[in-house]
């Protein structure tokens, strides 16, 4: 019944009005949120409601809070229950998924009772990525954090961040049987197994935001990316174009955000996001020791692109 | 004024009556041709021209001829001439590209001019794909080649074979930039690199069948594979569904088209297609030697997934 | 003395008569010590003075806290902490390098600062190792944490588990060149870059027991290997071997030393050193979560082997 | 018996006379023989024999035609023919050991059978370097190949040409228990696995030149490379140490070699080989297209590090 709510949807290319909680909750587009540093390298808790504001201001259905964008691996886990209550405090009626995922295990079950606790919709968490756990560790380990909450639990798929040449669809699907595992944000070129996970009736978040368009043609129910919180109008309006069977508008809106992709990911890319946010006028600092800064001549690429797609 | 038709045809999602001769030749869908074995593990000529006739019967644009598919670097060159030979007698208006390709690099020269002489339309080659070259070996490679012949040659892209982790777009486009590379047989699930020589005016056949709605949407003119074969009907359906900007039917002919292979992917695939073809009266023995041969169980699977979608 | 003799011939091609304290420090069969776990999942700090005890009762060098063999980046700050003080209060004329590194880099920097407060000899990082980090960050991170301390700092390479393919032997050579980084923990195959390094005067510490004799061989002053916590006896026979320059003796221990890890290595292998110690009267506990356990079968074969090399 | 007479052989560090004829046929020092080109690209049969009469001249054991040294999987099924003939012309009591491997593996079985006819003592051959052949395939590619012959069969590993990520200790072993299959030609830096081999009683030669004292002393019989067409009288020298014990020895010898391949391996490495043999009076032409020559500058540090050796 599920699966078939959710393959007609996007077999038939239109908008359904489904009483199923969980899609109701995770779709549409949500902003993966930079996290604001000062000069001292400390996170700048105060320009966080202005950051979450800007967010709801585009549009966006939801923010994705401590995930890759976000450095929160990079955080301590005093920083990251800081920023989360700082984004809930802002939040309103915009969706909060925050990233729960860490080195240390036991403090990955901290962050989730924390995130319950302040009120978050919703947790998720790429697997511990360093110590070569085995397919049966990596399975008792969201087991264990689902176990840990009543969330609901986003698997978080990277296999460019977590240094793995993939997962295999089978163990994806295992996964995402788990009880409390509603879905799985998706950072992966591989449409073939999104497709296969969203036959099977999974709710799927894309995360390649250069590709948007081609992975809510097959089937994710949304997406989550860092490049949403510049371009959520053309995200916005891409995803309505998908809703609507509009091809020529979907391509036309995904150009315009790679227009601005081909100048940013020439560069270290967190900080051209947050220089050109600093451009709007939120000063959202460098990132955490050791990232590196812009030089000049980046800084001016990024002006230059930003003035002539409108983003400033 | 090329790249604007290109780009044109794939924002407003219709058909155009362009007179670029590149683009009226090298589009639609074409099938990644297998290569008939007899018991004794020679090639197979006298099963060629039926195989294409089946080819033709099912409308598609053209045949690739002796690549991945067709086992084409597993042949010797007498054999790769020879094939090339019987399918050129059974063409007719079929369009005929053929891989030249080998470990040896005077061997691909020959094949092209071979190519030429029995009037193919076009040649494709991936890079000699063992000895480690470098970037500049690789266009001087792509440079000789062009220089043999005076036939359009495309690049063949596809880094799970070659065992490289990619080239950059940067690469990508240098090639491309080659006065007789006529376009990029690609072969691979990056849509954003995709898009991006799209977006250059270049030609860009797609080769992942089972993302195939995925690479038309983002602006591929067409596809080259080897599941066409079988379902080309579906194939044919879903790029013209694209053009009329029908994601729905594009979705749905996708999801027959991985109803199969979900079940084919599990199994040595290139048998697994020869089966298929022998089951409706294309007796394509079986692949070269070390390639091993399907279990009973796997065939009975085969069988039942064709028959459950009206292939045999 | 072999150590030097080594170093002055690449340097000089002569012999030299430096009294290098770093030398001294850093030599010999060093143990990465294991971290004891409860029943609950805690650090059991009690069980730290005894594993010490065992450590320096094999006559072993030093001690590696915190590294992969102890779970270190598994571990909060604060167990970080208490652990290295448990050892420290344990160690006497025991070496204690600690490893600092972490996903956070704020994090390693205050261990190594407290590292420095509570006596140990020197500091270790990998580099962070997530996060995609560039060459000059990379840098600019060691850099950062030299200066934090005024501790030797040791450079950790282990490419297997910081998921990159490995760093070349220029990128080794301009960390090693940063003043306080005063040596490299070189945990990798390729002993031609090892070799390199050593000829450019570089304290090399191996970290591949199962070719322990090879890496010792190539000019690496000293190891330090999870092994050795075990088979300590053995590595120190090998190492005195290779100072009288008696290749038989050398390969006659590390084929004991291979003997276990022909059964060790074949199953989850903190687990499978932490069960032998626990034979031994040392009780380790497990791992921490979601680390799997033992199964009885694996258990018994450590028995056997353990048992027929008069470990236990 | 076997495994003993080797392992004994290692265990003691000193030479034995053993009856064992497979031992006795593949050990020492090889030199993995170049392959000469004339200006218009074609093979130079010519040259053969005053290259196959240098490496006499340094007292190698024998010589290894057609492997990636020799460029062997870039020519033609009758260039290789030939070329072997006239190395066997030339070859008197040098061994000569022929790699087979190709793309198509029927060449590869003809070639065997060639080899045969003309003499060889043995051949080699890589798994078809393309087509993504399972561990099934690969084995029944063995035993063909070896069925095909009365000869002695090399497997020849290589992980970095044939880019996989290496096979599993058990997986080799599974290969050399197939009764002709005599030997590994094992080109890789993983030692352990080397030992392992060893240890079970397998004839390894070791092909990873600048860590040949490694491979030595961990048990290889003997080593085949490029780098011993010009600094055979080094290796050789490294050999006999390794026989007498002398580590410090094997050290300086390596250490000799490794100051040319510092030099040679910074550029395009064959034609670095055939450059020097050329100011040896050897001229040796370039490689096979698309392969590029070298700069004047490339040139000049030859000359210099060959001039500093004493090798021209």
């Amino acid at each position: 019944m599920h699966v078939q709510a959710v393959k007609s949807r996007h077999l038939q290319g239109q908008p359904q009005r489904e009483a199923t909680t969980t899609l109701s909750r995770f779709e549409g587009i949500w902003a993966a949120l930079l996290t604001p540093f000062a000069e001292d390298g400390e996170v700048q808790l105060q320009m966080v409601g202005s950051l979450v504001a800007a967010t709801r201001a585009q549009g966006l259905a939801g923010v994705y809070v401590g995930g890759t964008t976000g450095e929160g691996v990079h955080l301590s886990e005093a920083e990251r229950m800081g920023l989360l209550e700082a984004v809930m405090a802002a939040a309103k009626d915009t969706k909060v998924m925050v990233h729960v995922g860490a080195a240390n295990p036991l403090e990955s079950r901290r962050l989730a009772q924390h995130a319950e606790k302040v009120g978050a919709r919703a947790i998720a968490s790429i697997v511990p990525f360093v110590g070569g756990y085995t397919e049966g560790e990596v399975t008792a380990y969201y087991e264990g954090l689902a176990g840990a909450t009543a969330l609901p639990l986003f698997v978080y798929y990277m296999p460019r961040v977590t240094g793995s040449a993939g997962w295999s669809r089978q163990f994806l699907e295992r996964l995402l049987r788990i009880p409390q595992v509603k879905g799985i944000k998706y950072t992966h070129a591989d449409l073939h197994v999104l497709r296969e996970l969203v036959c099977e009736g999974h709710v799927v978040m894309y995360g390649q935001d250069e590709m948007l368009c081609a992975g809510l043609l097959m089937g994710a129910c949304g997406a989550i990316g860092s490049t949403y919180q510049l371009l959520g109008r053309e995200a916005i309006a891409l995803y309505q174009a998908c809703r609507a069977g509009n091809m020529a508008e979907m391509l036309r809106q995904q150009d315009r955000i790679n227009d601005f992709l081909r100048v940013a990911l020439e560069m270290p890319y967190l900080q051209a996001l947050k220089y050109v946010l600093s451009l709007k006028g939120l000063a959202m600092g460098t990132c955490r020791f050791p990232r590196q800064t812009l030089s000049a001549a980046q800084q001016e690429r990024l002006r230059e692109v930003s003035t002539r797609l409108g983003l400033v």
